[in-house]
């Protein structure tokens, strides 16, 4: 386990910068604020103990890849949120924060995340007025910024798709950008579910009745819940122009196909002329009057060429060629 | 930040015209209305000192490309809209008004908003006497005024799809068609979840119980609920009836290949003939009784062209030409 | 104005013909139902004066086109319908009915309906019983005409779907037919908003809680919506049906394109042969011992002839011709 | 109208077999059960007066092809249920059972209905501890017989599915196959708005506060609800089912023109060869070289056999024949 | 009917193992718990007297093939679950375990179900504080014992899902993967039916207010909840994700057909120019001037090979070889 800081605030300011050896809850006016990263089992039953952690949140908390929720034990609240962020461009790779809130205490236990929070906990002790409303302030601002992690994520898929939209439409996408289409949907798919279930816990968190979240918190995780939903609609909302590009695309391709067998039929018809009257005049007849006339060959050629410039007036009108 | 407008009415008239640098809060029968464009923070916050607005309803005020919401601050509305305008008849462009509404005020803010209030203002203050029912008339006034703005821009909309319908059931549409139809649909998706996010926000108004909102306020905004329904409604028709366009057009497009496909065939066997007819009596073999005859030539020329004639008919007869 | 009747009723029978000059309000056990057909705001403002009817109530009743709702104000209710007819067999038209009910009057306003309330009005006349019940009943009455006018409309759309089915299905469907499937689709889905509005709109009746509306006259308008709802439903299904169709139609023609593929590449196999055959023996080598033979000739024209058999004869049997 | 039963039960016993001409109500622990077929309007307006039946409901009852329903008039419950068999392996026919329940009466009519109630009526004489519970044990009875009559039909249409699948996926399905598959999804469509009607009537009988229904019979209506809601399950799943049959065999067939038209490709390419290669020394020139050589005409004839099995090597390596 | 085990606990120990011939009710801090594997209908008689279990649920234990549900029956729960497994890598098998819950016993029986409860019995017994909480947190164990049983299968669907995609998106699929396709998606289909039922068997029994569950046991129902929801979250995506690789390998066959098509018609207006030529030169006339001149063979040979030339630079410019 790392303990990437476990401090005690007293009006918004630091008390405590080692909490963890000492044993005394926090005071009126008081809270702990708990930060580690993929502890172990072991480690993590140890604040168990201190905090009255409930036992099947702690096993989430242990657990990784859960589907984001929301859960009160007792007077205590249990948040599993889920951290996304953009790879090469194509994969999204997901973190887990978990995070346990009592009144006077709030434990945040990341596996997998790669977005820190000590940053924001710097920002948070940079305006103590904020930090002496309580855990459920530091809950929203951990919340808000995992759930405003998404926004760039979600321009950077938009920005793709531009591009994508841009080639396909152009031009019958080829098979690697058909694929990359292909894992870009079940991307935002999955995607789809994560940013949903943050919505919907977002939404616990706003209509709570719970003594660890104060009435004035509430607003602050009605934000959360719109930036959330609109991640969702967002991600719906590309989603369906990757499967609107890939229905033009494909349309795109019959008309061109159409276009062709039509150019194919066309061409075929007027090389059949040549093709049928050579046949005919290299018969080896002994009586054909034709072969004989003076300019017979000429007249042929002339009739030939005649006839294939018709057809291919004709087929040029209808719009064949 | 331009300050559009800022004044006090009482008994819907108005009693001070330039409100802002004065300081003392409207009394009983009378209300004051700020109208503001793209103000700065520093701008608005003069302001939300002055009225008590609550931060986050500040904050999301001063973002660009919000979606709709309505959201209740102790006894103060928040309602954030967005008004929409068809540019060259393909592009949607959006605007964001954020109304802060209390029981003796209203502050409207616009955001890239092209359609400016005052017209609005002028309209309400010649009839002093639906001014006088207070700020949640003007709210009503303001969202009625933003929401029939969707309507004459379905109306053109609606205009578009009749002349894209025509064009492409009569005829396979082109690529310029296809890629237009595909925006068309990216757009009307996106205006769907604005026009349904305006109806929840109308629906919540309607039932909203708040001591800014009169009760003989509610029936109004029930109207306006109906107009965004009605517009979420269209909305999702004139994306199905694209959606049923470009089916139709894939469909006459298969049909038009298979009878050219039927026809390539049918072709293809009437020129076989010819072909090995003309190919057998073209062979120099020394011993070719045929070719010795006084009419083969003839005969062969006729035989060719009844068969060629026969195939034509019974092709023909089952619809293959 | 066309005022069609405006008649007190006491006891279920007419007291008096010409209602509208006169001023005094119904007395107990009486009350008044005034139709009319498209009047203008004029007209209606002086009805709307003398029973307190709501303005924004009375601005629906004067727009077209509107959906169907049902709205409380205060001890009033409005109800706004829609009527429907199938025209030439392709096109639905509607008509809108607007509906004011208090406890003791009702008034019709009709915009572009064609089915008149005169005969129902007569009808209800002759049972002085049933309209002693008073307005609610009358409500149910004009409801229960418009919804039972869906049946016919949907019958006739079933019985085309029949046709159309029996056609496509055995064939190809022509543009002509893909087109008028298309448009049927599309008005479908257009009267399936309607149906659900109206069903919607009889549900609430059945429900609300109104001092004009009798208790005893709930199950009337549950009747009522278990006929829209069955329009409604009767409606998605035929809408079903039709994408059924062309789904099939488009798999009978992809698998009627496969099969003269393959009977194409059939027979380009066979005439293959005589080609390639004809094609050698017509070269013009000097030293071509085959030419020369006596039955040369013959034999080659028996040689291509069992190929082209023997060929046949394995194409027939794997299917392609 | 046969009547099919009309007799009085005391404790589960019969007191009565003719109970029609005569006139007492039934006394405590009494009830009258009475069977009836496709009664006329007259013939069932006698027993609506004698138990006092609700005009709306009788109206219901005489109605065919009503959707699945149950209604409270009072203290008495009107339910309409649909019986379904299949018939000639494709098609479902439909009857109708109408029950009105009182608290010591139940009254069925079938409607078109085959399976008629005699049998059940029967097992129900034959256990007096279940038939003394009373009328809404009855009504219990009847729906759980009905709703039992799905399974069996939903059977059948999954063995005809088996089949199809094991036919359809193997092969393209020819066009009498694929109008099978329309008919079976359109029938079973409608059967599904069916079974969820009667899902929804169960499930208001399982939640209903009637005093005609004894709590104790509740969890017999959950019974019958579970059963229904099965029956829709599966009836969705079929459909799914046959659903992607179509697609499979649509992209089976897509595989095998592309196959073909690769096949046809590669052979002409091969024909192509001879063909040149023959048409150039068929041609006429004095002064062609090659003509005169010794075994000019042999070389040519290898050379092209060289040339075309090269090709198809080749063409048989990248798998296009 | 085996009897598996039948035991009764106090204080989480057992204290008597052969339960069945005794019948002395359960003491305070004592409960029973019975487990039996397909009992008749007789058997299970026997238990259904001594310990009161209704008789919908006794029938629904012994009937195979239901779906998951849960059912209060006075002061007892009835849950019936679902186990399933994958065999053979394409099919799953379902087992059913039916549980009857009291306040002193818990009742389980299996049906089919291949996995035995006696690991999980021993893993209790091993933990008497855990079995000391009653039969409630028993059917906690049951639940998840046969949840977590999901994972594993849809695991394995997933690596299998994996493998298709990599397969089928490099190459068109051929038919045996298709139809393997098309099973998994029924599969699936059906797998998320049952997988929903147990998130809301899972839900119900998180919600209900039951003497014979204790509030503290319900967040381990909800944990069970959470993992049905995840299976059925999972099984929608594998879903998609098979319904996305059989539409883009549709596409992918679209693409490669039409460049082949392409490439067909390319070689075909090639091959053309030989044809024709040698057919003119091929021609009888007599008087045919170029078929005497010197080098009229040469030059005709190099006309032909620069007018194919430069058709196939040309073709190879637009990419259509
Ligand atoms: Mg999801
Ligand atoms: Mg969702
Ligand atoms: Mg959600
Ligand atoms: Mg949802
Ligand atoms: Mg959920
Ligand atoms: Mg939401
Ligand atoms: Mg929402
Ligand atoms: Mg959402
Ligand atoms: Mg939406
Ligand atoms: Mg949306
Ligand atoms: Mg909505
Ligand atoms: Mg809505
Ligand atoms: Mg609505
Ligand atoms: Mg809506
Ligand atoms: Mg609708
Ligand atoms: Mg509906
Ligand atoms: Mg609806
Ligand atoms: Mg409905
Ligand atoms: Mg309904
Ligand atoms: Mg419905
Ligand atoms: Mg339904
Ligand atoms: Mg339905
Ligand atoms: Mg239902
Ligand atoms: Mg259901
Ligand atoms: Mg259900
Ligand atoms: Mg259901
Ligand atoms: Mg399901
Ligand atoms: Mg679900
Ligand atoms: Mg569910
Ligand atoms: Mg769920
Ligand atoms: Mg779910």
């Amino acid at each position: 386990m790392t303990i990437v800081a476990a401090r005690r605030y007293r009006d918004g300011k630091v008390v405590e910068h080692d909490l963890l050896p000492c044993r005394e809850k926090p005071g009126e006016g008081e809270f702990d604020w708990i930060g580690l990263v993929e502890p172990s089992g072991e480690e993590l039953k140890l604040i168990q103990d201190d905090y009255g952690l409930h036992p099947l949140a702690v096993e989430d908390a242990l657990t990784h890849r859960q589907d984001p929720k929301t859960e009160a034990y007792g007077s205590q609240l249990f948040v599993l949120a889920r951290t996304a962020a953009m790879v090469e461009g194509e994969k999204i790779t997901y973190g887990q924060t978990s995070i346990f809130l009592g009144e006077r205490f709030i434990i945040t236990v990341r596996q997998g995340s790669e977005r820190a929070h000590l940053k924001l906990r710097a920002q948070l002790e940079a305006t103590p007025e904020r930090l002496a409303e309580g855990p459920d302030f530091v809950l929203h601002a951990v919340l808000d910024y995992i759930v405003d992690g998404y926004g760039p994520l979600l321009d950077q898929v938009e920005k793709d798709i531009g591009e994508i939209e841009d080639e396909a439409i152009g031009d019958f996408p080829d098979s690697a950008r058909i694929r990359r289409i292909f894992r870009l949907r079940r991307t935002l798919r999955h995607f789809e579910g994560i940013a949903e279930a943050m919505e919907e816990v977002a939404g616990k968190l706003w209509e709570v009745e719970q003594p660890s979240i104060d009435p004035r918190a509430r607003p602050y995780f009605r934000d959360v819940f719109d930036h959330a939903q609109r991640a969702a609609r967002r991600t719906r909302w590309l989603n369906d122009t990757l499967g609107g590009i890939l229905q033009v695309a494909s349309l795109l391709e019959q008309k061109r196909t159409g276009a062709i067998t039509r150019q194919l039929a066309a061409w075929a018809a007027i090389l059949a002329v040549p093709t049928a009257i050579a046949g005919i005049y290299g018969m080896n007849f002994k009586f054909m009057p034709e072969l004989g006339w003076r300019y017979g060959y000429f007249i042929i050629l002339a009739v030939t060429a005649l006839t294939c410039a018709g057809l291919f007036y004709r087929f040029k009108r209808i719009g064949w060629l």
